[in-house]
């Protein structure tokens, strides 16, 4: 196992901080000052004052967003827990590549740059132009039978994102989305979930991308099965630990671009169920990372919900969607823009000479 | 009283037709083939089915966005039912046409063309350049003495909505926000609600722009006797009644609007508590106007939520705003154009050689 990527995870995680205070003080009191009954812009405002916080001197910066989407197959998919065959993991890298997916289009439409990463597709794809080239495996193990990462590869996809985020931050990303593709892998964000918190299998566990009831039975059994091998009782302290044993290789690379991201100072959307898996994992282990987050949206998935409610964080969107491929995270990001325009763009009742409220 | 104004309103109302029921059926077969598991866009796809109704065969026409925002004042004022002076609303004219409103900020990011119309602002704004010069009267009266308009005043004011939309249909727009700034309106909008829906006045009446908890009992006393006025029993029968007795120039220009948009064919985001009264109202007045409808956001006052719950809407968004001006449902844009974009742009299962779902 390579020390230089356990170095690089420890460096990364000792070097957070929180965003900071003062500045996002200064905004919540500038923002009184603007021309708007005092609160009414309410979301909106939160966010303009958690930007500051997150980027400091450097708020008034233009806004340069990029989503990144991580993709990867996983050896659970051997017990038939998704709708899906595997083989559409690596069909829908191609769709990426090809510029068809619903990612695509949004992060055309929101000018976002789109990076898409294979951190362990089950196909040769070493010769795709176009790809962000990581793979650290062909897919995870089954973590039925075994831990689905042996810890070389958690340490290794950790450095992924960790390295990804170095480069967001040189080519002067400010907002990230964090989405993936992976079939199979709500089964193992619910298991993350579950290990997490501590809540029932029953409670985290949806119909992924379209599973009927029947066969969400047989993935919950599954999902109780794994925890059951892998952990003695839940919540279970070490998120390294569920991680590799539960985790997928997307799912660790995007823990670490979280990690680094916050590193960066960087504001990061996060999108559904997985990514916001990676997102707890990442605030278990560097608490100083939650200031950076945002909730795009809240999918259909239930654990997503848990997972949300469990962080405080309260989702910009809520739309019905079940996608993840980053598109909530995507959509919520002229919420995210507004809110800063608006917090430069308006007249303050001075300089407006608008009169405030009757005393 | 013009007899022209009362044509005009009946020929608009009698013109509304449903959305193209066909265009929306095959939106909904289309949005299937696309390279997403079934639904997994969630209401994106309500909004590109709809978008595809509303347009018809127009619908791949690029969109062209405006944003209409009605101001006017409230003779109900005088009974201190705000936390701010009537002045403010002549005042936030001028910051609306000095490009410091929260709204020019949103209108501005959004690239939607904004248009700020003196409905009937109690001050004399005819010299001002950049305002759209459609002042009924100088605001309306006192509702709790007079009905709020006289028969004349109401049929002018839609007439000025009603014309804005063949205006706006000239200018080749397709997707239109409407939004208001009236000091004193969320009393007429609670008002509305009550009349339409028989709810009581307790759940109707919020706090505004900021009004303390007494300042809210005084509100909700003066609306029950601002009802108690005009009607005899709740609900009222007659929308155009209720328009008139406890409506205001603002929102009659806005239901005028919203009845000529429809029958424009034009797609309506409506934002919140007043918007969505005026909506209520055109709903109401003409049933076929609801298919081009969409509610932008859900507002924090206690009434947006009942009406919405009332006309069958839900929000796009729901961000604690208050703020009114257009605001919310100029927020909701980008996510209609997503939901129009995801349906032009993605790719098909068949021509991206992904695989379906397993049988």
């Amino acid at each position: 196992m390579s020390t230089a990527f356990v170095e690089l995870f420890q460096q990364t995680c000792a070097s957070i901080v929180p965003p900071d205070a003062d500045a996002y003080a200064d905004a919540r009191s500038r923002l009184d000052t603007l021309t708007k009954p005092l609160g009414s812009l309410g979301r909106l405002e939160d966010i303009a004052a958690q930007w500051a916080g997150i980027r400091g001197q450097s708020a008034s910066e233009p806004i340069r967003k990029a989503v990144y989407v991580f993709a990867a197959d996983h050896g659970i998919t051997a017990e038939k827990v998704s709708a899906y065959p595997r083989e559409v993991t690596n069909q829908m890298v191609l769709n990426f590549l090809a510029e068809g997916a619903a990612i695509n289009v949004l992060a055309g439409h929101q000018h976002a740059d789109l990076h898409v990463v294979d951190a362990g597709v089950d196909a040769d794809l070493s010769e795709l132009p176009g790809l962000v080239h990581r793979k650290v495996a062909r897919g995870s193990r089954n973590m039925l039978h075994a831990p689905a990462m042996t810890e070389a590869e958690l340490y290794k996809a950790l450095a992924v994102g960790i390295e990804l985020s170095i480069d967001a931050a040189q080519l002067g990303y400010n907002l990230l989305a964090i989405g993936e593709m992976g079939i199979g892998n709500t089964t193992s964000a619910a298991a993350i979930t579950c290990a997490l918190t501590g809540k029932s299998v029953q409670q985290a566990t949806g119909r992924g991308t379209g599973i009927d009831e029947a066969a969400r039975a047989h993935k919950t059994a599954v999902i109780q099965a794994v925890l059951a091998r892998h952990f003695h009782e839940l919540p279970h302290a070490n998120s390294l630990d569920i991680l590799r044993y539960v985790g997928g290789l997307e799912i660790a690379a995007m823990t670490g671009m979280m990690l680094g991201a916050a590193r960066q100072r960087i504001a990061i959307l996060c999108d559904g169920f997985i990514s916001t898996a990676a997102a707890a994992l990442a605030i278990s282990i560097a608490p100083d990372a939650r200031g950076y987050l945002i909730a795009g949206h809240q999918s259909v998935e239930p654990g997503h919900r848990l997972l949300l409610g469990h962080l405080g964080l309260s989702p910009l969107l809520s739309l019905d969607m079940r996608l993840g491929e980053g598109t909530g995270a995507v959509l919520a990001m002229p919420i995210v823009e507004s809110a800063i325009a608006l917090y430069y763009g308006m007249a303050t009742f001075a300089s407006a000479g608008v009169s405030e409220i009757a005393e």
